[in-house]
């Protein structure tokens, strides 16, 4: 035994919003918690850095109504929000012809927004049939997950340009492509949130406000909090259960634990062993929820030239390899920038392009939608989440069609001692960081049921 | 450096069918050669095993025709083969209703065979168009790539049957539910063994011969042949790239190498460590391309009774467990067995269920298909693959629809001096033994060209 092994009541791997909210919970409750982090910085999808002397995000950023964990956490916490900013026209960029727009409704024809509005009401009726608690229980589940939302779409989306603003939001929003989604999970990850209007849109919607300190403060300043709890530079290698405790080993060494909350996507958790091995349907919902595919591409410039031209910096792209811009100025405006995301089929194989082409790309279509002086990009940094070896992908872990039949129901169920986390998990918001808050309290609360059960010998 | 460590031309990771026949091409060409095999025995998915007295696969079995490398490499390594006993009447059970049929032809009603006939050549002109070597390629590559092999068939088979007697003979050939195959990989597959029913059938198909020594003899011998070079219990952990060379870390040591083959399936080398970390696109195929749910289940009798009453042992099942049921009595006739595919949907959670409870429903099937007798088994023995750390499914590693588009070109494209095999990489019998050495060969070429142009300078 290593001079840093450890026992402790409960032992969480990964450290991101959801592991740390987990062992929030659970000291609340009085129990020691050890958390382990692969990375050297906690926060997980969160990642927020200095850019021209302003704090920005290069991971998930945002906060929208109805996530109410996360408003009352940041607020506990002393972290500020302030409006995304959105005034002005807007672009669209349909398979490379250029418009303008300023209301909510792109400027498509007559027909193709009456195509796409009963689109969209047939996708939020559909998803409020599927509960995100257990989409399994929906009446006709088995149809549903057999089908991919591109098969399903097609019945009723017969024009293209209605395609492919469907395609823009379903590749923002999962970092994947309609053809791999299954439906029934999609349906279920709508409901989580909402409806796909809520998920795609700024003002009322999942992107409506920022962070004046950056989304990973929430999970830094959670962690000092946990002090001495929260190991850095640990990645776990084996979970092993045995005479109904948990053994799990890190490079900072063994912790002992009564019970264990891993707290990463299945696609990360199935790379750890664990003894003895899951069962396989567990198993195989490790090798089926791959991770999205999202590059952030945050350009700086010295001025918002684009704002004293009336545009609010945003814009929709069937095109690429940017799907959407926003702007992305510094809360205080001193730092002007554009977000850009290059996201699902667009995100594939884009890191490994020189970097010259890829920032030749970026301006080159930012020229298009705002005019020559977007090629006076200040500083250009890049976040690729497919090279991160501790995410794999961004924003979340995405279901293919037949996997919830397949190995659904393996995704919070507990095996022995180890219980599982992260915003894959979350039943609220599933892949925002609210989720993230929602499934470490749900597998907190599981392993204070556990232990209490065990206190009283029942 | 521990004193297992070792310099080589080339290590292989993994010591199936695929790896020690890529080794044995290296060896021949003149390179040294380390395999390293996480198991303590070669052989990966075939694996022999004394039951009754006899020698029996608990892996894959089958040799059939047109798969000439394996025929070439089995009879010069001395192996046997005899036919598939097939001889008599065949069970088909329809959704719980029985019947007996004697030709290839089920005893469906007239109109389903014609569906079936139609839907049949229908497939067998689609798979003609999509080349196993360059799936991409096809003409209508992206469109067939989105779809699902279950929603492509629902536009031509409309009758129940016909459904499923296709889902029995996919869920047998890839382990898989034809809603989760991506239509592309399912033709491209198909192409690479020359059709659905080749793939199917046993005369004149996949399923034609057994081998007397056991499928697992060809590796056993194989490995016999390379002596030291391969080395078992040596689960690897990290594949280090540096200096244009290869640093392999494994339970025994490290061994540095010129140039690596990994040879097992994408699903298991995405657990192993890269440094750098492999490019986003290989990285997400891991993600990507689980393996296919097999559980075999061998019935051995104190006689073969349904010899006696005219059956050939042959069943065809659209209700499970079994999907499908073979005569696998031993060569000679002194054991006799019946063997039955447990498989895709009915695999899953199939060995979390009691053990008599499996052996009850078992024997009820039999008793159904065969009459009381078949309650009278002796041993019952049970492989599922699923629980196999180092497989995690069988036969085959399957991609679902966007994959191809998603990455699919990183299925056999080297990183560095990393090179890819195992049947999941070949373009002839994918999936299959003979898909095996194929791959294996291709990748010791591969090597083979990059030494000998490191040699010459160029």
């Amino acid at each position: 035994m290593s001079s840093s092994d450890v026992d402790v009541d409960v032992v969480v791997v990964g450290g991101g919003l959801s592991g740390l909210c987990a062992a929030r919970r659970l000291m609340d409750a009085g129990a020691s918690v050890r958390v382990l982090e692969a990375r050297d910085r906690v926060g997980g999808r969160t990642w927020s850095k200095e850019i021209g002397g302003a704090t920005f995000d290069v991971g998930g950023q945002w906060i929208g109504p109805g996530q109410h964990r996360l408003a009352a956490l940041t607020s506990e916490l002393g972290i500020t929000t302030f409006p995304t900013f959105d005034e002005g026209k807007k672009v669209l960029d349909l398979d490379g012809s250029i418009s303008e727009y300023r209301s909510q409704i792109p400027n498509i024809s007559i027909p193709a927004l009456l195509q796409m509005q009963a689109a969209l009401t047939l996708l939020d009726r559909q998803q409020k049939l599927v509960s995100a608690r257990n989409p399994l229980g929906a009446a006709n589940a088995d149809e549903l997950d057999k089908a991919t939302l591109d098969s399903f779409r097609r019945k009723f989306v017969k024009l293209k340009s209605v395609n492919g603003l469907l395609d823009v939001a379903v590749r923002v929003i999962f970092g994947a492509e309609a053809g791999e989604i299954g439906l029934l999970y999609f349906l279920a990850y709508l409901n989580a949130g909402g409806g796909l209007l809520k998920l795609a849109e700024i003002r009322g919607g999942a992107q409506q406000d920022r962070f004046v300190e950056g989304a990973q403060s929430v999970s830094k300043r959670l962690a000092a909090k946990l002090g001495d709890a929260v190991v850095l530079s640990a990645p776990v290698s084996h979970v092993r259960q045995r005479d109904g405790g948990v053994s799990v080993v890190s490079a900072k060494g063994t912790v002992r634990a009564r019970r264990c909350i891993v707290a990463v996507p299945p696609a990360l958790a199935g790379r750890i062993e664990y003894e003895p091995m899951l069962p396989g349907r567990r198993d195989q919902l490790t090798q089926r929820m791959p991770m999205g595919n999202t590059v952030k591409v945050l350009c700086t410039y010295k001025e918002a030239f684009w704002r004293q031209r009336g545009y609010s910096g945003e814009v929709v792209s069937t095109t690429g390899p940017m799907s959407v811009v926003f702007d992305n100025t510094s809360h205080d405006g001193k730092v002007p920038m554009l977000l850009g995301f290059v996201v699902a089929k667009h995100a594939r194989g884009w890191s490994e392009l020189p970097a010259e082409r890829r920032r030749a790309l970026v301006s080159d279509s930012l020229v298009r939608y705002f005019g020559k002086d977007a090629a006076d990009i200040d500083e250009l940094v890049e976040q690729d989440w497919s090279t991160e070896a501790y995410s794999r992908g961004c924003p979340v872990g995405v279901l293919g069609p037949g996997s919830y039949n397949a190995c659904g129901d393996a995704l919070r169920e507990p095996v022995g001692a180890i219980h599982w986390a992260g915003t894959e998990t979350a039943t609220e918001w599933t892949g925002y960081l609210e989720g993230a808050i929602q499934a470490g309290e749900r597998a907190a609360d599981e392993v204070v049921a556990a232990l209490g059960s065990a206190r009283r010998g029942t």
